[in-house]
């Protein structure tokens, strides 16, 4: 709760405005809604951290998703989930005819995509190799959801270093750089040493045997060289997007 | 070698005033300066990312630390090395008496620190607890050498959340808030969960048995149900005040 | 062996009451009933550490998994396997229509539930996130299958601090706290720094990447900063509720 | 910040008694002390949960300590430093010659240490080895410094079960159990079959190689066998007797 | 290849009846069989080492395991194919109907078992729980295979020790003991502690969670506090047997 | 881009033949190929290090590997995609009718494989079992469609030294060893003690339990004791035969 | 407690000749000696599973060794400690100067060590390398401090199988084989290869990197492909011996 | 046994110019030295694999290492100890005067080193950073002492490309290149991509936390998105000089 909001209550029970019992109730029950007995939207997130809350698909039944899916819309005009099985959202749109599966990077939404803005600032988005795109494309795709312009540059992994320094240019004109690489994560590094906007680190289970779903690119990503990289979890498309979303503001 | 440059150094061979192994030789010698032979100095890297090169003390002899300090404040007028042990730091002031040595983040200077703005946007240090200084003072000195304005929040960790609560403010004015935390890393999400700035968790190795030496906090950092959490690899002070630095500009 | 069933038996030794063979037998016998040659049950561990024997699911034929209830049934009225699958629980309800499936909480019963208490002390089980639902429900139920009123608080992970300040009273009136969370499992650590009832932590393998299948979250409960954190393995439902009786006696 | 506490407060400024700046700064600051700048002393935890604060001495330096040790004495009579290494401790003994240093269990002590019930509810402290005692005097020291009634059980380890077996007795009548054991730590599971009082499990460090600094323990106490077992951290005897309070409310 | 052959080999070259080439085709060719040319069946094994060659199904097509099986069974009378899952199985059969499957223990074996012995030394193949039955049942039945008789004692966890201390007899009776643990695999030291004979711990991936598919147990077995246990590899029912059959030589 | 094609260019332009903007182009765009907008085909890529660019089938779509391949044979007259399923095949040669699918080695092929030497240096590709052949003929076919002489000898673990000693001179032939073993690979070190070539150790994920996933194979073969063994990731075949094809050179 | 004692007692309280509360006491106290409050010695083990206790030096303290050294010596005759450094050694020997070091193996005897069979069966500890040699040592001299014959083999390592192979016909003479490898730890694979009778693999932390302390022999020898291996502890020649001991009842 | 060797030992058997037991002598005993009783010096190794045995120092006693110097210089002219520390140094060159101690590769000599070809084929020993210094030299010094022509390329690593392309022609004019990178090693994989001569990659400890002691580098290495790289173990300097000069027979 923030202080002026707080400050207002009280000056609002000073004056005789507000009944201490009708104060603490707004306390207590002002910035969340309680979903069925198993959710609590977070309503208030946005005007906390700058970003909507969004649904975390993983674990959730179909009834569930198409339930807060449908309580975030009507509060935001737009809803999203994440993390969405084609199984999962088969059963959902048998629910909720009007929500959309974009299939690459799992997600669901329901409502209304802003327009985006044809140029200005952007998110480069890059990747290392065409594996790589299911989770770069669930962070461009929730970045245009957001209303942020979005640059793919795709297949520029470090084997090839003439296919990353070709696009050195379009990366250094870039707010933000999203790195999205497996097996030994070095384009983050490399890039890191590149720009000198923030760049973020998105280590991918792309790869096999001493990858260990993701382990090495993002130990690789966690120990670069290049000063000031920033690391999200592996396959976090989602992550990546909402901290370029705070560097954006 | 940006596309300027190339364009610039194509024309002058054009016109004839720079031969072609003229050319060869600056496309291949201009920016770094090699150092006795075992470095090579990146005086283009300021340029290119935005910050000096900083010397890594750990595994360096004293002489080749002081020679590489000598050399990036010649070219720099300041120049800055990390992780350098208490008897390294004695090493090289035995050659280089007019270093100095700050004992708690392990850092050692040579040459004119900046003079830092008195007000104006700031970064907010944050620890979990007392034992986290030693890292948090590493990236709040680097920022400060590298003229930023710093705030520390000290021993805010969620155990007490009253005291985390009672710097809320302080925490959502920051431009970037770092958070330094040890043991199970929680303070990071709490406070990505709070404010709508950049968040950078650093793990710390504070803590013993399952915390594994900070695994247990990177860990944790990296799956943080906050949005956007941006982490460095453990006990990287450095790190953060890199990716804070990127985030400022 | 209890010293008083052993005080007893030897006094009726030394009356003559009972024959050194006999004696022998009982010492061997008493305690627990073979079923087939697969399983010995453990009739006697209600008595010792006050929870009777529960049929771990997993890895166990339908048949076998029939047989143990049929007989747990016989014994004590009331009988629980968890860890069934929906295949499991399928094939043997087949055998045993009487069999009641619980499919969140993957458990299965047979017999009579005893009536729960509609007030006085409880335990509260708090989930982090709707995906940790699975792993409290089978938590809770078993309290209640066990005859201990339980309260469910769900959707109140850390990067909503609101909401789970919310809930701090109906917290700190709980006789005990299960704290169920995956993904980083801060959770239990806020939860540990606001009430003084003991309090479990569950960690759950909700999440994914450097989660590990739960060892981020466990790993964070070991290491929490807020004192006196019991923790059970990941997912482990079962062991939290049985821990709970522990200090419900 | 509790309900009650809330509703005074704005009982308080609703008859205007309180003004509003007053009542914020009393939501703010309460609840602990700054020292210096690098620690706020939480003198509320007490009232919160039911344990005073204690300092954590690894990586703090003895000024540091020394100054909190006295801060927290002044609040409650008694202050208590744990993970005091002997340097440490003689160097603190040099500021504050008052100091008392417990050397197998590393403690430091600033007061006086109440009287201790000599008969009532116990907890039995049990190792598995006398290479454990370190751990377990940590535990069995705090709980007396927190004037608890403790049982030692030394030297049980299950390769001598009928050790074990010849406790029985006095372990069924603890109010709770703390087991310490390194290596396989077996020994968890099998008090915590013969039981029925809360079973905790500490892990320690004894053993080598394929031990790794107490991992196996700890493994072994999250996977044990008997139903309830409450794990703390690798050689945090601290953990156990914090747990141990809670479950003696 | 043994001295004597060897010697045999060089007399028969000295006398003249055997030729250099003759030699040189002995010594390179006796002591397996080519098979297709993707396996070379060692039929020296049973000479060198005491035990059969025993086909790994795993990774291995139907046909490959088909022809093996019927090498080694026109060499030794009993073929053995372990880790054969049912589908292999079903396709193995449809093309060598002869064979038999072993479901729990996935054995696939042709030709003639051989008698058993009805008393005289025995190996004892204890498990802790039921879902242990299919790795003892593999060493179990390959024990048989080989002529050696065994009794199964099973379900004596630790968790309630009367099960297992009133089999403490046959226990110290067996020539061998084999102990099949998942979960904490505390069983192997209970044992360990009580019986002079071979102890070989084989840990089980049964469990969940920080069970880390056996590796919980394992490292318990191998940090065991009984002296002198032998460890195999998780789920290495076949290693045990083969162990136990060294001893019993 | 290598310095005789940019003398050439920067000659070209210094003679007026090409202008300033053209260059750039050239040193932006010859040496790969867009494709879609998700790949660029390195086509520089064999004349830079020697071997023309691989398809990485997992995580493609079919369509994505169809298309590469068409542009790849365009290229170069043969294409090659390995990691791909039987499944993917089916769909791609749906699509793509003249794509050839080897499923041992999970390889698809499309255009004219050359032909082999019949003689001359050639490459020996050794196995421990009969399971290592999947990844065994990853490498074997792979180099053969480079052009390579490549001979087999499979099933040669150490368990039989016999077998392996057997085989030693052919060993000691190859220009290039490479040794496919998972379980313990111990063969990599035998292999490495016997012949002078270089030795490339692919330890493959054959094996249960606590050699997870190959891990025990690949740290084996790292710590070899025999000095010079060149290692690759875990069942990559494919890496093998790129490692050996620069020693041919 | 075996079933003939407790027969016996049962008859004795029977005819009266005991009464209930010795034998009570009889049952309780027969089998250890408590020492000081921090030690059980366990006397009956050697009745019980063959071997004598020994003390496992690391974290005691000088006086508890030697104490307990004293104690068995005065039980058994001859006293052993393990895992003792030559600071403890030489402060035990400052206390019990009789107390013998054995300093390549730190093990501490009191005590009279028994004479060792001219010929018989053997124990053959074959080395892979010199540096494997303060294991091997540790189990060669427990097991002549336990009177049997031992012969060593050292530094016969795979890389140079004719040092293997020239060994071979003493292995095959041994009673039990213990190798002692780090690195790769292979020669276990290849002497279960060649021997009959049971092979003890003890890995050793010899070796740097991703030997990981002796994870990677330890991995490789629990993966032999050599079937039946027995493994102990990463550098654990005491279990080697003990188990030894168990083999050759 | 060479096939060569062994044929003229038959034929001279053939011929009654050997005895039997003559025979059996030289196939049991020709390939190694036996010094004291605890090593066995492979003379045979240069003539089978093409590399000199090198000493292991680390564990080896300074009586050890002098003894086994002195034996390998009189059979080879020059003999190397690898991993040796000063105070070993110290204390072998106290027996051994001539010894020479290289302080940073930490490598002992005793004997004359061969003359280095001035011109010819060279190893390029390229290093990520200053502190890679240790085992880059190595590796270099071994490669010179085996008489190979080594060219270091210093502090290239990829957060400044420019300094690594400016030694591109370098790179690529190499018979071999060894890269030595700690960190996230991303140079292997630059390297890898631009270069067609094998590339041995050497994981460096330099680094800290999620470091792991070289993992990150080391699994960075292993799944390099370069074709065919080859890796050996953390920090293993002399692997990488062994494996290039398989390379360059």
């Amino acid at each position: 709760m923030q202080v002026e909001r707080l400050t207002e209550l009280l000056r609002a029970v000073q004056a005789g405005q507000t009944s201490v019992d009708a104060a603490l109730d707004v306390l207590r029950d002002l910035p969340y809604e309680t979903v069925a007995d198993y959710a609590r939207l977070d309503h208030h997130r946005s005007l906390r951290i700058g970003l909507p809350e969004v649904i975390y698909g993983a674990g959730k039944t179909p009834e569930q998703i198409a339930r807060l899916l449908e309580r975030l819309t009507a509060a935001n005009g737009l809803a999203v989930a994440t993390r969405v099985s084609a199984e999962q959202a088969q059963a959902v749109q048998a629910l909720l005819p009007a929500a959309l599966y974009h299939a690459m990077p799992r997600i669901l939404t329901l409502g209304m995509a802003p327009a985006l803005p044809a140029d200005g600032p952007f998110v480069a988005v890059a990747t290392a190799g065409t594996s790589d795109l299911p989770v770069a494309t669930e962070a461009a795709l929730l970045l245009e959801l957001w209303g942020r312009r979005v640059i793919a540059i795709n297949d520029i992994g470090v084997a090839g270093m003439h296919r990353l320094l070709a696009q050195r240019e379009l990366l250094t004109q870039a707010a933000v750089v999203i790195v999205v690489a497996g097996m030994e994560g070095a384009l983050a590094s490399v890039v890191g040493g590149l720009v000198a906007a923030p760049v973020i680190a998105v280590p991918t289970s792309v790869g096999y045997g001493a990858s260990f779903g993701g382990l090495a690119a993002l130990l690789a990503m966690l120990n670069s060289c290049a000063p000031g990289v920033a690391v999200v979890n592996i396959d976090n498309g989602f992550g990546a997007a909402a901290l370029a979303m705070r560097f954006l503001r």
